[in-house]
């Protein structure tokens, strides 16, 4: 079988950091690069948060810094959630390596327009990165083999009663993405807040005995507590899921529906209206995920971990 | 004990029909009136059905008709639920009985005023009415004891993903009762959707024997099959649930939370944006129906229904 | 020739009271009654000084309180231009008479339902009052034979940079009466803003020698000073020129457009939008006045304000 | 005295055709190149459109093409005004030179960069291009010397009654240039509309005799007859007033105002909401044309256009 061609695009953050360690040593994916966006906190963190973590766990695979901003929007970053650097918990080393020279938009335009068309975008944060490239090149879009994505709520958000971080940070920037016709995979909070680290979880990371397996229960141990004030008795690995659904979508009951974004300035500002009864008679654009099958996600998650040193 | 006062506000309707039946019947309340809104169909419809109703049961209770819009926004019924009638299954004699004179904005109006602070109003259509007399008499703000009411939904909607039929139809109505101070107890979507007559809950309510019983199994005979195209086995009884909060709140499990009005014009128009998880930090100005014990809700229904001819 | 049949809505405001002074004398109007509305400032305001006005002229018209707040949006005022009271300027003597008792809007829907559709409704200031008459008995639109009223502006605005006041203040209620179909003549801020009664026209109107000319004057004489802040040497009479343009059409040049309200909540929120190049090809709903002849409208003024006390 | 050194975005187009002459022969100018955007027709036409001046003129000035979409509102074209090609009117020879290979987003990013911060930009298209620039690399916004745009209106558009063409096609990219911080004067329709081309300007350039004369002519020829049908005798030549505005403010009286570009989705999107009287008190962050000397305008205009082949 041949291997997935994917690019995540993170916001590294906790979950994120998670989400790479599955992609960068899942035997079905292959990692073309990283590219990296504002979200969880400013860029001048989510970059050298993400640099931290290849160059902790010795990874292979080029990261490249993209949008500091959203493109309407007035920036919001999840300082509650993630801490003062944008992933606290974890102690790292000293940084030695770099990003790439090159800007992440041009990197995916760049890798998709030279691609066959075999290039599956993982998106983790907001979709400013994704966005942009679709604007500067319209022509990625054919390239694009799909979008696998985490973000977006059916019900209830987390930024606000009606929106998801994700979407709610740059609500035009997944307009862009949810109206240009690919292919989209969408994890939402509904689904995600389900895929919880408790303490056990995490003591079997750590059991593992490598570096990842540490880190894991470094990372997830902080959002255990970060997320208590969210009434959480356990920090969910979000981006996570986006990544394990690339290659078990057997693990998941989704939907397709048509999914529109709240560009309205009004308090459901960033709402992905998820026509889940399909009360629009639209386009199904999206398919949703519904539920995971918790038991195998974490066996998946384990598995990969422990191909870490 | 003291009855309780009550005006209900009603689009007759099926469920409307069952609320009424509750609130004319239940020994702890005392109807006072009831004034009649467009909305699951047009005026010229709910008007004669809520008459129809009162005649077919012999209530004596004062019927006003209200209004026949929506305050900004374009009129929608519910033809698709409601039948072309607006109450189709139940048939019923020529109609006898006349409404009012009075129009049900000046009946609230003056009824309010001339209270002493004591009426509940429980209104299960859309809020154009309630609405409609706090702009003209701002006074009766004071003079409301409480609102009780069946509309919005926290999580998905009916009429639109975002946002459950009753808000919907007249938004700009919904924010004017929401944000005029008065203490507002709300049934949304998520809870009312749970109060399903199956057929076994029809058969039980036939076996009553008595004219109010037979009304019930026909009414919602038909919401059984109208319901089936929102994918429901049974039909849900909604509004009757805004009736019963009033005399049994013990069966419900609620929580205070900010609830906004989403006046945008964009795909969450309507939406009942409410704050479960206390994102804002907004004063909390609606006690939201979250669960109901539905055994003793159908004993309590069964009851009252057993009260009637 | 029969007179003409008109209703006047004001917020009394300068303005608006010599609007009052032409239209309670005018030879060819037959004033039916008054309304009022908060506009300029709220109603305990607005109200008392309209009395005043027509106390203090001896008029022989009914006084009708009306809507106190607008329908959607929050109340606004205009105490920069009408001073602590509404009507800083002249002195009046105690007040003595009283308004009505009946409402303001069930005044309008009774009159207008019993009449044979021949009563021209004249308000310069919010909507509220006809709008909301219109909600709650929406067959006065028939009845209605025309709406000339002061409001909006085709290019630049005095509330905001796009909103002329009188619409500002309830864009909700304005959409309400412009959608209508009732046949509507404005008169817009672009052309009362040139109808500026300087020291000279105040001299003039002083001069006259009774009550009304010295009234004129002592609220103008305030106004010349208030709107000083905005750049102005004098003090428009906006409100007259509604009055004027009911019985002396031939003094304005109008063009016939589509007129749509803004009622985004963006910072163009309460504006006429006035099609005036006709690019969106829609109804042309409104005749917009564009211009108008001073000498004639001033003569024209001087000629009532003589035929009072 | 030094050379003002300037990078013209524009989206050819009659007038801009006729900015870009006097742009690369002004003796005070140095341009450093020309930017296509999409705007009065597609890129696939105004790029084309844009070199076919510049090889007709023999201009030695490097052109890039840029964004091909506006980035977030549906692409509208302005067929009526330009024609099928974009351009109609004068015949060109066969295309044979090219545009370069980078994208305009990144030439004006790295061309900014790499220069002392004294570089104006002069768009007079949608402002897609520039705000892309600015969001791909926020940095460029202290390397921008000056901004000067023709766009948006004071009182009425030419788009819709509210919104004037460049920033109503993309008022999510005007929203990021003018709250930039970067220093703007902006040449609105209400000046841009009295820099009219009649019959006697035609043929006064005409009768220069050269190259550029004849193409003005055949030019303006074209937008005299597309323009009748707006109710003008003449074809204004919007762009190039931004461009004569560099080198001779002195013809201009200008005030500065804070203006904000309308976001709604509402019937004012794309509005430069222009606070010429300040009502908002905000910062003051345009300086806009209000009047432009057209004797000297011309005057000016001629001189430049004989200095072409």
């Amino acid at each position: 079988m041949k291997k997935i061609k994917m690019i995540l695009d993170c916001d590294t953050g906790h979950d994120d950091a998670i989400a790479l360690m599955v992609a960068s040593k899942h035997p079905d994916i292959e990692l073309l690069g990283v590219t990296v966006v504002a979200g969880n906190s400013t860029l001048d963190k989510t970059l050298p948060n993400t640099l931290h973590v290849v160059q902790h766990l010795g990874l292979d695979v080029p990261v490249y810094g993209g949008m500091a901003k959203p493109i309407v929007k007035a920036q919001e970053v999840a300082d509650d959630v993630h801490g003062k650097s944008g992933l606290d918990g974890p102690v790292f080393d000293e940084l030695k390596i770099k990003a790439q020279d090159e800007h992440a938009v041009n990197y995916l335009i760049r890798t998709l327009m030279e691609s066959d068309g075999d290039i599956t975008l993982v998106p983790v944060g907001p979709l400013t990165n994704i966005a942009m490239a679709m604007l500067m090149e319209p022509e990625i879009v054919k390239k694009i083999r799909r979008i696998v994505l985490m973000g977006g709520a059916v019900g209830i958000g987390n930024s606000t009663p009606s929106a998801e971080f994700n979407i709610y940070v740059d609500p035009e920037a997944a307009h862009i993405v949810f109206s240009s016709g690919v292919e989209i995979a969408m994890m939402p909070l509904d689904l995600t807040n389900t895929a919880l680290a408790d303490e056990k979880v995490i003591e079997r990371m750590a059991n593992i005995g490598n570096k990842a397996g540490q880190l894991f229960a470094d990372i997830m141990s902080f959002t255990l507590h970060s997320q208590a004030v969210n009434g959480l008795s356990a920090g969910p690995v979000h981006d996570v899921t986006a990544v394990t659904y690339l290659v078990a979508p057997e693990l998941y009951e989704t939907k397709k529906m048509h999914v529109d974004i709240d560009l309205s300035k009004g308090p459901s500002y960033g709402r992905t209206v998820c026509d889940i009864n399909d009360r629009f008679h639209l386009d199904k654009n999206v398919t949703v995920g519904l539920k995971i099958d918790l038991e195998r996600f974490w066996d998946l998650v384990e598995d990969v971990l422990r191909r870490h040193i």
